[in-house]
């Protein structure tokens, strides 16, 4: 495998980033990279100096960017696109926050004539458990969605400005408008994330006998419920009105829920009516999970699974990536799966199902224990 | 690698398996396996027969079992258990519904004195998509909780004979009274489900837009909204009060955050008291997952995770497992992200602490290209 050639930036600079964090500094880095003048600004002098020397760009001091990037706290970020679209009158100003409609309104509220056709949102949506410049990396957006948030009155030249960032960071830009975007976050991530939460908050009164029997569903349902509250608080805050009508339609099935459930309890399972709203419950989250996008952003792809028994013993899923390698089937996904108290491990690998048979003959004479899924 | 040495079972046969659908031919076909005669009975000649000729056991005709396993639909298990408690009057009688209390209750009801001891059941926690004979595997049960739920009247030797057959299957044994079994899969199983299915329900209503920007988080909250509705609809419904209690609490919570919101959607995210409630209800998520046992039971352990860009060409998913194996570090855990509309896939890699540094120079000096988690 071979580095991928270089490729001169889109972007023209300089670029002046405003707040060196997490994704300031990373946006920094790989605007450096592809040969772009970075200048950086940041209330924090150790911040903006650790910044620096990652090799992120130079401090600011004087000078007209061609575009800004605010990457401070949301709570400031209106201001601060205010203040940079005031002193610097040539400037394309973007903001990479993860909420849109409440930044834009209060930007439009006060920005001039002259100034409005400069402001255009963004939000890439990668991140860090970690913080801070200290955990900022060049390759942090490869691959991910970069949602571009233009105001009715942003022009064509800021539109294409952060089409070409997001593309010199290799990232994949999307267009959104506000309004959409806001309810586009709150379905597929503020939801989730709250529902995460609050089933993950059952578990602190569970026994540790019941912890015992959790498998792989209660796994995946609450890994993100380990996200940071003060930020994830901020977030919904900044989204209040998109989360929460979305979270009165989903306690609207709770209650159907606990009514059917109640008449269960009460009348047994065969109560007239209970099935059939629990049925329907379940039916409707199949319709949902599937119109999720598969690989490639296309319809979901079916593919088979050869599920292997992997030994718990140092090097064992070393060899068996190499019987794999050897065997020479492409695996389009896969998932490792622990039981408690277990002595062994399964591995789920994701294959077209033409090649599953080769697959699983291939395993099986190298010794693997290929099971059921 | 070697195929494990053969161990005699532990179970005393015959057993009598009735219900051959799933369950009931992947345990005849992990007992045979093990030298234990098995006989087979079900009221559909067809499914009989198939289990017959998957090698799951005989029909059964006549004779006295030692040990009949009932693995019939729910809803006739409590009739079918009473029934080979009266036709064998000196064999152990389990179940292996997925609810224990409703079921129990209803065999000590009409269960006579000298019948009661010889009942127990039992919950194999293990399943796939597909039902009936034809999806059976002997390694069904491997590594997988089976969890044994006696009656107060259960005696030592059905607890005995029920320890041998999950031990026979390679099962783990995880020994709980009825109540706490059916709180337990309420609060690991059924609730998380409940909460997959209704996040999965909201993303009907979204656009095909919004759905683009579902990242590896949404994917994992509704991974399981693509269950059976029919199947979790008797679940649920066997297992009203418990799933109706912690669903109860769980929307005491979703009243607490929609006040919350609308706080913060009528006076702006600073509105006294959001942030606060908003705050709690993430960091109860993070206390409740911090809970979940990690591999082996144990408490949860921290890796430390490589992250890989994989081009998405044929092949090459193979040649970083062979990358990995040439570079022998043991790798704990692994998960690929695609992003929808990026040219490439990211597999995550989890191995110990110290061990992180070896991999990512290992990768990198092959040519891989490590970026930030």
């Amino acid at each position: 495998m071979s580095e991928p050639a270089f490729t001169p930036a889109a972007t023209a600079g300089p670029v002046k980033i405003v707040g060196t964090g997490l994704l300031g500094t990373s946006i920094g880095l790989a605007l450096c990279a592809a040969g772009v003048e970075v200048w950086l600004s940041d209330a924090s002098p150790v911040a903006l100096a650790l910044a620096r020397d990652m090799g992120a760009g130079v401090p600011y001091t004087s000078g007209e960017p061609a575009l800004v990037v605010v990457a401070t706290p949301p709570d400031v970020t209106p201001a601060t696109v205010l203040s940079e679209l005031a002193a610097h009158e040539h400037a394309v100003v973007t903001d990479v926050a993860s909420v849109k409609s409440l930044i834009a309104e209060d930007v439009l509220a006060q920005a001039g004539a002259a100034q409005a056709p400069r402001y255009i949102g963004s939000h890439p949506m990668a991140g860090r458990e970690r913080s801070g410049a200290a955990a900022a990396d060049i390759d942090l957006f490869v691959g991910r969605p970069w949602v571009i948030v233009s105001t009715p009155h942003s022009s064509g030249a800021a539109r294409a400005a952060i089409r070409n960032l997001a593309l010199d960071v290799s990232a994949v830009p999307v267009t959104l408008d506000g309004n959409s975007h806001d309810e586009a976050v709150a379905l597929v991530s503020h939801v989730p994330q709250i529902a995460a939460s609050l089933v993950a908050a059952r578990l602190t009164e569970a026994s540790p006998e019941a912890l015992s029997l959790a498998g792989q569903g209660v796994r995946d349902v609450t890994r993100i419920a380990a996200s940071a509250p003060q930020l994830w608080a901020a977030i919904l805050a900044g989204n209040a009105r998109h989360v929460a009508a979305a979270l009165r339609a989903l306690r609207e099935d709770v209650d159907t829920l606990v009514e059917a459930l109640e008449l269960a309890e009460a009348q047994g399972p065969m109560a007239p009516g209970a099935l059939r709203d629990l049925v329907d419950a379940i039916a409707r989250g199949n319709a949902g999970v599937a119109r999720i996008p598969g690989k490639h952003g296309g319809a979901p792809r079916r593919y088979a699974t050869v599920v292997v028994v992997v030994p718990d013993e140092p090097g064992r899923l070393g060899e068996l990536f190499s019987a794999v390698g050897d065997i020479g089937v492409n695996i389009e996904d896969l998932q490792l799966e622990h039981s408690a108290g277990a002595p062994v491990g399964m591995a789920h690998l994701a294959v077209v199902p033409s090649a599953a048979a080769v697959l699983e003959a291939g395993l099986t004479e190298r010794g693997w224990r290929v099971v059921a899924e």
